[in-house]
């Protein structure tokens, strides 16, 4: 594949995050938001929840554009938890030497137009991600600092194959100036089918391999800087007219369209990772050291059951069938309890994520990792495909949301603060972040936290981002919109 | 839970299969259709294709219902493909001892007006199955005889808690003589959540286990019976107002509702199931003796591709990513071809089904087996949520038919037939069953076999069932129709 050196690849990622704590008397960081945050109430909260660390908001003040304004609070921090938030800024020296002035063959040389705008922008990833930690704060702050950067190597990887498929299915003038290799004629199964791999498969090997390696490197790099631990990590980034949100966790990504829920993420815990984990286990016996049972029952087996006939679900089975218990069977399940109390291996109660390296069963030398996997789920929305108000929006939060609060009752929250609000007001998007916090974090009642209807509060940190996807379409045209572009004009 | 000695328990199947051949002068198979299998163009085709044995037709003659006549109807069998079908006769003889006359506690004890008809025939099990047999007759035939008992049995191994939930689920009247188990205030951990397991999931592990256990026993037996080979296995059975298609293999299911077609199993070769290969070579590497490669590439590593970037896929990807080419991806990959020529590991092309036991990779020691499964897809459908007409059948084929005919084109071959025949014609299934093997097999032009399109016809084994859903409905009354039955009373 040939290439000119003329180009740069545009695909673009922000290397800062500023962190601002509510005490700090940082003029970027609005007043408005600022002075919600230094409550009474924040103050109490964290007295109460023993949290150490100040109350934090990490926003990217120095490079956002208004629409990306600050969208994104979090509460609570005893700083295991970490959120980026990235926009569009074009400093080429925020790439990396040698990957940010790699060049493509085939673009237009004169990007002067509108269009040619466009061209620049397309190739721009903006990032928000949420990095929950637990057992220490290493892996999370390991994860902000240089997942982006990782990611945007992995989609510069595959930068040939992208912008081959742009030529393929773009604007038609650009089609012509890309090179095909010249068709020869070999033998079928020699023959490159690589061709028929879309874009979006190419983005999602990105993000997958990405996640990979940033765990790899956890790993690798674990002793030398002491790092602690591990965090879930739930990734959305807006590239070429699409959002990708890729999750590893227990973190949760949702898309208000139009007073319609779109989920964007599953929940990766034991009990919805069960079949996954009784497979390894099933598959590699040696993993659980003789101590846990792989097979699923609709109780836990005592040895009063020895003998008896009970339902059973082994790891291939989507069906339940009946088996006579054995002394094996009442060994602890390898998945144990129920919602959010499920625990792996009595041990954890997220199953994929970054870090816990060194992880064991408690008392024993069982390894958690093998079962523990770093591998994201990508989701793809076309932001193409709908024309967006600006209250359709994108919600990411850690468990700490969603454990009080289900999809919809989060929807309406952000849509009431968002109505309340003029579409031109800067902090809209923030306001609705923060208001999702706050009902998650609930009032002080009685000595207690609790929700609007009583029930308890959230104990848990809490993140939020709230991003509107007119934005996103902005930042990242598609070829098809250009392409509508050029029949138009 | 307590068991009354007083009612049978009426899960049941046939055990008898009638072979017919073409050239048979059995009375009891239908004139019309055997002059059909006599013509001039079956018998050149046997020769065109050197098809040693005659062509059969394998039809339970003795107990069909008038519904369910015959509907099926297979052609050039070289004797390795069997096809089985079973209507409701309630001969208890049938049963194997010590099954048939198990019993069920709160079932009413009458069962002789209209509405205890429909209880007694809501547990009978009406069966169909296509086996598709390779390398020998022996997995299929054993599959012909046994597996409807082993499902049988499994079933039976499950009645007390499909009588439980029957009782909960069905008839009020009948939910009082149901008796529950004291509510004991057992810990959360232990106690009993086995009532929030449906009726599907007891039917579908009913399913899983038995063609596990089938399987097993093909391998425990090979050596005394001489059990060649292996074959594919296709379920239907209604039970209890739905229908339930097992697949192991690359036979297919579809159902026409009112015009529509609805898919009823996919099919298991090795470019549908690569996630499940890759996995599994990944996971234990040296099933794969250092011969072949689990990762995927679009085309056929070389020797001249090492140190070269190329697109691969790992087992846990869904997207692509780029690797440098090394000496170990030129290995032999774990799956290769193109369609229906892909095999795994350069041996078999379906990655389900019964035997195969001995099986090995050309001139190795290399198993087949741990990659080839007996585990069966199982998809559902609820014949009390719809209406039926007529023509709303079920369509069961061998590859043989799905070859050369899309779901679309099978489903328009039968209508045309059916809607050319009487509703009260008792040929009119079998007659579109038929007309599905003539379009299949194709017609004798130019020395070749050819498609009405002109392409080529089937050269495999061609196997078709038509079974009118109205019947299934009628054979299997569920607890809905019941309690609207009792509702109306």
């Amino acid at each position: 594949m040939q290439m000119s050196p003329t180009q740069s690849c545009r695909l673009h990622t922000p290397d800062d995050y500023v962190f601002v704590s509510n005490n700090d008397e940082n003029d970027d960081y609005p007043s408005q938001i600022r002075n919600q945050c230094q409550s009474n109430d924040d103050n109490q909260f964290r007295r109460d929840h023993r949290l150490l660390s100040p109350c934090q908001c990490e926003v990217d003040t120095k490079n956002c554009s208004v629409e990306f304004g600050p969208f994104l609070h979090q509460t609570n921090s005893d700083s295991h938890q970490t959120g980026g938030v990235a926009a569009d800024y074009s400093d080429e020296n925020a790439w990396p030497d040698g990957v940010a002035r790699e060049s493509l063959h085939g673009v237009p040389q004169d990007l002067d137009s509108e269009n040619d705008i466009n061209e620049k922008e397309r190739w721009l990833m903006t990032y928000f991600a949420v990095f929950d930690g637990h057992a220490g704060t290493g892996a999370a702050l390991m994860a902000v600092n240089l997942l982006h950067h990782i990611i945007q190597r992995h989609l510069c990887d595959v930068r040939e194959e992208l912008m081959r498929r742009e030529a393929v299915t773009g604007d038609p003038h650009r089609k012509s100036s890309w090179q095909c290799e010249p068709m020869v004629d070999l033998p079928s199964p020699y023959r490159d089918r690589s061709a028929s791999i879309d874009v979006d498969s190419l983005v999602i090997g990105a993000l997958e391999t990405a996640f990979k390696e940033m765990d790899e490197t956890i790993g690798r790099e674990r002793t030398t800087y002491q790092i602690q631990g591990g965090c879930t990590a739930l990734v959305a980034i807006v590239f070429n007219g699409k959002l990708y949100v890729a999750n590893a966790g227990d973190s949760r990504a949702i898309i208000n369209l139009k007073g319609k829920v779109i989920p964007m993420s599953e929940d990766f815990t034991p009990l919805h990772e069960q079949r996954r984990l009784q497979t390894l286990a099933y598959l590699k016996p040696e993993l659980l050291h003789n101590e846990f049972c792989h097979l699923q029952f609709p109780k836990r087996v005592t040895q009063t059951d020895v003998g008896r006939s009970m339902l059973y679900r082994d790891a291939d089975m989507t069906g339940w069938s009946v088996k006579t218990i054995t002394e094996d069977d009442t060994k602890f399940p390898l998945v144990y309890g129920e919602g959010k109390r499920a625990r792996l291996m009595a041990t954890i109660g997220v199953t994929r994520g970054f870090g816990d390296h060194d992880l064991t069963v408690y008392d024993t030398s069982i390894r958690i990792k093998p079962f523990l996997i770093p591998l994201p789920q990508v989701k793809v929305y076309d932001l193409t495909a709908e024309s967006h108000e600006p209250n359709d929006v994108l919600i990411l939060g850690s468990d700490g949301l969603w454990d009080v609060m289900t999809n919809s009752q989060a929807q309406e929250t952000v849509l009431q603060t968002l109505l309340q609000l003029d579409d031109s007001d800067q902090l809209r998007y923030m306001s609705a972040a923060f208001q999702l916090v706050l009902a998650a974090r609930g009032i002080r009642q009685d000595e207690m936290w609790q929700l609007k209807d009583g029930s308890q509060a959230s104990n848990d940190d809490i993140t939020a981002f709230v991003v509107p996807l007119c934005a996103c379409v902005r930042l990242s045209p598609s070829p098809r919109n250009d392409l509508t572009v050029s029949d138009n004009s």
